[in-house]
């Protein structure tokens, strides 16, 4: 039996209004032997008090010693498992700049490169050419014609870019063309079986068209394409669980990976605050909010100890407002952690709270990684998130007579 | 592999004498924010003493969130999965009156209904006549003559009864006759396949017969018929795992659910002393003991907290004596939780204690919710209990050189 099968049979497509809470990133290491994380050093009156009222523990975002990117990281928490469903490279590219993807759409992400005058790759990224320049050159790009599909051609950052081709019969799973080194020719595109090789022509064919195109260009005369993936849109989460659910995310990315899993996503302002106004704004029209907050991840990233700990603190003043908002549910977590110490995403289990008036609260009282290892949740894997907040919400049927 | 495979491995048909004692519905919530729980509020002196020698945890009956009837309740912690082994509604309510169905039976719970001059339905519950006036009626129905099976019609309680069809090639999964709704006639029993088509046409028999049988009753004078399901006994409990087992249950839905799974069911009293009475008289015949004490769950229903709380204080008052039985393993954990202010089954994680000498006791010495979140066995699924009982009792070789 399917996971998603037995909510089918439990959902009652009613119950009170939910809150997840992500603070990207949010789990840490401490700095030193003995000392503490990020989040245990952050003074969080607001987050400390919940978790006093709140059950917490901490969850594996995909599975012990996995290390999650923001994809699988999200859909965890989302309740969807990470790997059954498998988000390929190029379409979280384009779901990266909010690109609009359509069922059966194929993406691909674009490194501009520079070729040598013998036609080898002497710059896989074309000397990380502004982002500026990009959008010149995916102008010129957009005159490309191909047989029989739209093409869309977005630029992303820097030297990376985006294709989406939209039309029939389109499938994934080619080879790259990045030789992956210098002095190497690009890579011809293969399908890895037939019903790829409609696809792997059209590449091939966008390829040659974009070389002629770029020929006079310096440094990025050149693309090299990637992770050549069909779109095929996730089961709703509404239609899953019941709940009609709404994204707030300044970041595109994350907008991105709400619109796959059919959110209707909000358009908010870039900041924090503005983030809680929208969800206040809407409060009345939707059953679950998704609001997410990039921070602690991005300076967890740049390996800025002290400001994750500010940011977190700042964060933690927002929570008396959310709480107004008469949640039934609120859960907070992260999709993953991300160390300042290790300037990166890591695998440790990210902590979480999750309150409720019938939640049975335990006998944590602060929201931390050590605090939450004594929580009434345990450690846990994130899909079972969703479920519990779920329960809390009143939103299931009991499971069998 | 299946699950149940790997014990055929490892079985070694002998060990210990085992109790799984099971307090329905056992685990709760807290009447006001900050306070104890029923079982936290409850004197138990003897679990107490008993939780200090054992290793104590809690238990998902089926999985974070989902909260569980009685049937997949009792599956866990019987030790099969309890989205494997789903047990159909018209079985549920066959077992429920203790009704000893067989290998290939069709059961399907019926309600007496109303059917106004149109031959619409003006009450789904005929009024909810008395459990005598349902006997009468269920007498009339038995000259009910389907051909080719053999058909038994059984009073449960008020307006509710059960039909069990012997016979060859009957299949479930037909819709309920049942409109739902009042104002709308019986429906057509169609099949969702061929091989459902001979029960679909057995089954619009049967309520045409009824019809007539009932024309001049009032006000019951049609059946609806639900949850039409064939019965597939379950793989034995004691093939999978070794011991021989006997179940201990003054209510007749738990000796049914006992014999979906191939225990023995002892004739018992209806009071928890007698119950251990029971248990007491068969020592030497049985291996495995499953002794269900109804009381916690059915006060937890009624909303009743002190109720609850007195009635786990008696149980409490019990435990010396199946001591002195001189059992190698305990367990004593609910199905679910029932609590009092939910006044129904709830999701939320059950308190466990298993008990032998080779137990490895953790720092619990309390039998309550909150304390058994620091318990050494964790918080886990269900299935998992059985097996650390067996090995606790010596059931089980090593697997694997």
């Amino acid at each position: 039996m399917d996971r998603f099968d037995i909510f089918q049979g439990i959902k009652r497509g009613e119950g009170g209004k939910m809150l997840l809470f992500v603070l990207d990133g949010v789990g840490g290491l401490p700095q030193k032997p003995g000392g503490k994380t990020e989040l245990e050093t952050a003074n969080t009156p607001n987050l400390d008090a919940l978790a006093a009222e709140a059950v917490c523990g901490l969850h594996h975002p995909c599975a012990p010693g996995i290390t999650p990117g923001s994809g699988p990281g999200h859909l965890g928490i989302f309740g969807y498992e990470p790997f059954k469903y498998n988000i390929g490279r190029g379409v979280l590219e384009a779901l990266g700049i909010d690109f609009p993807l359509q069922d059966g759409d194929l993406a691909i992400r674009v490194n501009f490169c520079t070729l040598d005058a013998n036609g080898l790759v002497a710059d896989r990224r074309a000397g990380r050419i502004s982002t500026e320049v990009n959008q010149g050159l995916c102008e010129k790009l957009r005159q490309i014609d191909l047989d029989g599909v739209e093409v869309f051609v977005e630029p992303v950052k820097e030297h990376r870019a985006a294709i989406v081709m939209r039309g029939e019969g389109l499938h994934g799973g080619q080879n790259d063309s990045d030789p992956q080194e210098t002095g190497k020719p690009p890579l011809e595109i293969r399908a890895a079986g037939p019903e790829g090789e409609k696809a792997a022509a059209l590449c091939n064919e966008f390829a040659a068209q974009a070389r002629e195109i770029l020929a006079d260009e310096q440094p990025a005369n050149m693309v090299l394409l990637r992770g050549i993936d069909r779109f095929d849109p996730l089961p709703e989460f509404t239609e899953i669980f019941g709940p009609k659910a709404a994204a707030v995310a300044a970041y595109p990315m994350y907008r991105g990976l709400s619109r796959l899993v059919g959110m209707e996503i909000l358009s908010t302002g870039e900041t924090e605050p503005e983030e809680v106004d929208t969800v206040a704004e809407h409060l009345d029209a939707f059953d679950f909010f998704f609001l997410h907050m990039k921070k602690p991840d991005s300076l967890g990233e740049d390996g800025d100890f002290d400001a994750k700990v500010q940011k977190i603190e700042m964060i933690d003043g927002l929570l008396p407002r959310l709480r107004e908002l008469g949640f039934r549910v609120i859960a907070v977590t992260g999709d993953h952690s991300t160390p300042s110490t290790m300037k990166s995403h890591s695998w440790h289990p990210v902590p979480t709270l999750l309150w409720s008036e019938v939640c049975r609260p335990d006998e944590v009282t602060s929201y931390g990684e050590r605090a939450c290892n004594h929580g009434g949740l345990g450690i846990f894997p994130a899909i079972d998130l969703v479920p519990q907040m779920l329960a809390n919400g009143g939103w299931l049927q009991k499971y069998g007579a």
